[in-house]
């Protein structure tokens, strides 16, 4: 067997036992689909989240004070933002992120057609993460948004802003879901 | 003659007529450093930014109703904001982008290497882009702010949060000009 068969069945294997939280539902099916073939594996996925995070110049433990992968609704923020003004005093951050795909490859020839595939369908922010004998690649889409939303433990916007963030938010979570139901059409294909 | 010295010639002479505009000057410096070294050149850089633009699907001419280089005011952004919500209904999108170079580099040794230091020194985004026999790789950094800033003609912040805005974007350009800086230390030593 040889070495990238076995780092795939290896991490594979991992991924089975954390299955329990499970890779967010919207990319599960190309994760699959890309571990289906022969020559690429996935290491991380993300099916694009709405998260509220402390504003830390490090990151450390606690960083997260809110995180969904599904859409969101002015109800849920509006208490999640209670909730985390309380918990702290510090600058929060709203940000929506968008779909990312980790992935190795056997080789450079089978990283250069995937990524070429990519980042001709929306992929726009991909890049490849070489490293020594890898051959390891992200593809990221472009949804964002991002911005302080709490501080001293008060809510910086009004109820009307927030209602319309809560929709952008939810809207280009929907165009990274499209994306990836694209992807999976073309890599059907190689 | 080569053909990466003979490319590089020839883009390097290109740049020099569009400098009337000009590269921004926080990233001059680390163009002209990368430029004199026998293995690289840049292809396209930005120091960071502040920009208003359109919200379009498709870019399209006319996306920006503002972009600086520089660090902004309140008293600036909001002149600007009631300028671009004359221009347009729709929604407008504030941006504050972080720094970012493109580089072509000799040989995938020498992409590899500037590659590791920069993605070791906050330029946590950076990718390459391997296009057939070109080496060319782009270092990005993390500082980001996006949302959106008005619709409908209308501005949908208030004062007090348009001033934490400009505080935090300014404060997130001075970060890329440090990451700048920092890179440039790195690169002389090469």
């Amino acid at each position: 067997m040889e070495r990238f068969e076995q780092t795939k069945m290896e991490i594979l294997k991992k991924k089975d036992k954390s299955s329990i939280q499970g890779i967010d539902k919207p990319i599960l099916n190309l994760c699959n689909l890309i571990n289906s073939k022969k020559d690429y594996f996935t290491t991380s996925s993300c099916s694009g989240r709405i998260v509220l995070i402390k504003d830390m110049i490090k990151k450390g433990p606690g960083l997260f004070l809110f995180r969904t992968h599904e859409k969101t609704s002015f109800e849920e923020l509006k208490k999640e933002l209670e909730k985390a003004i309380k918990e702290t005093r510090g600058t929060i951050l709203f940000k929506q992120e968008p779909c990312l795909v980790t992935i190795s490859t056997r080789n450079l020839e089978t990283q250069r057609n995937l990524f070429e595939i990519a980042r001709n369908n929306g992929w726009k922010k991909s890049g490849i993460v070489t490293t020594d004998k890898k051959f390891i690649f992200e593809l990221i889409s472009t949804e964002n948004i991002s911005l302080p939303i709490a501080k001293n433990s008060k809510i910086l916007l009004t109820d009307e802003f927030l209602k319309i963030l809560v929709e952008k938010s939810n809207f280009n979570l929907e165009k990274s879901w499209e994306k990836i139901k694209r992807l999976e059409k073309l890599i059907e294909k190689i």
